[in-house]
């Protein structure tokens, strides 16, 4: 890496293209090919969730890429946020189609028109699925590998009750395995925000985005949980025969981790002058062997090296790099990579019966005696997960503030995170102040941060300065 | 289940429905919403095969969906082959595109376009990637769930090499893990044949496909793998530089086993009139268990249900059902979700020590001694793996014949599986005879039998009447 991240836009295009992560020239606008490094941790990360979305209940299905344009109609603001990045196919071989169809922007409406076949009784009650896939959108903003394009990858999961509070205690089920995920697992915190009227997601009474932090300081949304109410279930026609005989409509939820922006998250938050820091579980290769040798000791080192590999490659994933570069040049590699843990071995290590160990994450290295070695993996494995963590959250909490005017605002904005502000309404009357905010400072409102109480008190909105009635915050965004 | 499967078409089409494994109600026309019950099962498909590509040096990645007209009309022979089933997206949002984007049909055109950026000298070889991810084709022929649709799920494999002979080891390699997985754990016997020169891969210099035979006895086309050669290598320009420090282009493979399809064989091949017969590592609950309850006895039967399920889950995926059915129904419900084992709890059971296993694939029920279920279940695993296989490998071996004049051949068609036919030539020269057969026959040509050595003496193609010199196989196919 010759970019320090200090310089975090230039870092971020240099990492992607250093360490293999992604290829750019595809020749479509927008599109971009995700390479092996990539793609594995991407893997681990799916694996993750839909591990603990079928821990909660859900089943996976698969719904065709392709929607009928009736489909995608039926519901009026859903059509109003989407039809405009929808890419229609229109010909078959070398025939027009008569219908055109809709590639997925998001699957709601292919889905909730078979939920109103499969749903008829309380006994079809609680419906959790979700779907493994990727989306398109024809994104008309500057798309950027992996943080946003014409195609990307995520689980999208569509739930169906009987009652409202039934979809209320799923909305929170979503957020927990938001924060189990994101924050416990993969180190990326974040604030949870439940969107201004004007900015939810289009057809859902209520969306709560998961906001993270870059290291510019803006904004990157992560994944979102949304309250659908009715909305979907009227206009797809969603009923359930109740105890008493009488039809009802079911309310809904919707859940979207976007793993391939994650995936932008986790490279942004944790990497550093060196490159990639990756956390141990979803790392491609957990633990990387560098022999050093010379002719004379290297059929001696190279056995003592594959005794090891074949050892712990029983509970990790181990790379024996058996190629011909120096040691030096192996340990820029894999540090650019972002491999949690190195251990280096020589004939010196091999006569003191242990093994120098170095953590990625610390940059430090210490020598660990050879029968320690799994215990002080074992024993690493919580430890890097908690000092990225630590790292991590103590570095967001510092970004966050406040402002009281426009004036203040503005200046903050430039160099800090999520700046709470007092503002006359999340309803939509309040649209326009946060255009104001937009076209002004070009900023971003995000929403009234979750579980937060406080009210202004005396305070004006910071655009039109009538009295404010509630706290929002508002940051530049991705 | 109330169609047998003796009338196979009508079962299978029942056994989509009734299992849950497939809705074909969704609105467009060739597409299919696949339902958690076949998703569990693809995705353990998919894990086996992933792991075991991984296991021979492939990583995986993601291509774009969509590919620029200009890569797909790289290779001559290739766009022959797919650009009449291409679905073409031609506007986004209000606006037509510039240049139209193709869905890929397969991912060659996508994938070798940056082979060529990404190949420069020695040390870039082999490359070995795969894709797990679906295709679209707009199949003009009738289009059944999981068989053929306009849209299906796979796996494909594109490797590089500097020598022939690598490319050629490759598809052996190839052909190996189809063995291995196909027909050792799935249970799924097939032959492999060489495809005449007529009916190869677009662009290929040979393909080798895995037939296996539907109950009806037509062919069901499984993974083929495909020597490319330099075919796609020149147009593409995928070149390294040798030892020599001369230009060569590189040698190419590619293997695509259609999970999707798989599913139809191990549906069809396994299942019988009560309904679906999984094999045990791919079923989505591998052990039900039923509790047997009267209202007195229903709390200690319960606890010891609950028990059994808790120590059964370290290791298989058990549901036990505490649906409010009764038992019969219960048997029949899971005996047509073809889950491998159940086990029925009553209260004389427990007072004995003991539960009664019922095994899907032979139907039969023994009392076990609970201290002995785990080693019996693990036991089962192999035994119900090989059963399926045996009687599976028996029905297959027992279908195929010969036939040496047309008469006879087409005699045979009707009943029988494979028929092995003298024939003229299986280079592009015999290619009207084929079409004989299937004009007049409806019958097709599906290659000779890998590794066959025996050559047809004195005897006559079957279509012309000039002196045969090989031996083909032919049959019925879907």
């Amino acid at each position: 890496m010759e970019i320090p991240k200090s310089d975090f836009s230039e870092w971020y295009n240099s990492i992607i293209k250093d360490a293999e992560l992604c290829d750019i020239r595809y020749d479509l606008k927008g599109f971009v090919v995700f390479r092996p490094w990539a793609v594995m941790t991407m893997n681990r990360m799916f694996t993750i969730y839909e591990k603990e979305l079928e821990s909660k209940g859900h089943v996976p299905a698969l719904f065709p890429a392709l929607i009928p344009e009736s489909y995608l109609m039926k519901e009026s603001e859903h059509v109003e946020g989407f039809v405009p990045e929808v890419f229609w196919i229109t010909a078959a071989g070398n025939n027009p189609l008569e219908e055109r169809y809709a590639m997925r922007p998001t699957s709601e409406t292919a889905m909730y028109s078979m939920y109103s076949l499969w749903i008829h009784g309380l006994k079809d009650l609680p419906l959790k699925i979700y779907q493994r896939c990727q989306v398109w959108r024809h994104e008309t903003k500057a798309t950027k590998p992996f943080i946003r394009s014409r195609e990307f990858y995520w689980i999208e999961a569509h739930d169906a009750f009987a009652t409202e509070k039934e979809a209320e205690a799923q909305v929170k089920e979503d957020m927990g395995i938001t924060e189990k995920i994101l924050h416990q697992q993969f180190c990326v915190p974040f604030f949870f925000f439940k969107r201004p009227q004007w900015d939810k997601f289009a057809g859902a009474v209520d969306t709560y985005g998961a906001d993270a932090l870059m290291p510019d300081r803006k904004a990157l949304q992560l994944p979102s949980t949304h309250m659908l109410g009715q909305n979907f279930a009227k206009p797809f026609n969603i009923k359930y025969m109740d105890d008493n005989e009488k039809e009802q409509y079911v309310w809904q939820t919707c859940y979207g981790p976007a793993i391939s922006r994650i995936y932008a998250a986790v490279i942004a938050v944790h990497g550093d002058d060196k490159g990639l820091v990756l956390p141990f579980d979803i790392a491609p290769v957990q633990i990387v062997i560098v022999p050093i040798v010379k002719k004379e000791t290297k059929e001696k080192v190279m056995k003592k090296c594959r005794e090891l590999e074949k050892k712990l490659s029983e509970k990790y994933v181990v790379k024996l790099d058996e190629g011909e570069d120096t040691p030096g040049a192996k340990y820029n590699y894999w540090e650019m990579k972002g491999v949690p843990i190195r251990l280096e071995i020589g004939l010196r290590d091999i006569e003191k019966n242990s093994v120098m160990l170095f953590r990625r994450d610390t940059k430090k290295k210490e020598p660990v005696a050879v029968e320690k070695l799994e215990g002080t993996i074992e024993k690493l494995r919580e430890e890097i997960r908690k000092n990225l963590k630590e790292k991590a959250d103590k570095w967001f909490m510092e970004q966050n503030d406040k402002a009281d005017s426009m004036e203040e605002f503005e200046k903050k904005v430039e160099t800090r995170g999520f700046i709470r502000i007092p503002f006359c309404t999340d309803q939509m009357e309040g649209k326009p102040c946060a255009e104001i905010i937009r076209d002004k400072v070009h900023a971003n409102i995000r929403g009234s941060l979750y579980g937060e109480k406080e009210k202004p008190r005396g305070k004006k909105c910071i655009a039109c300065g009538k009295p404010a009635k509630i706290y929002l915050y508002a940051s530049r965004q991705y």
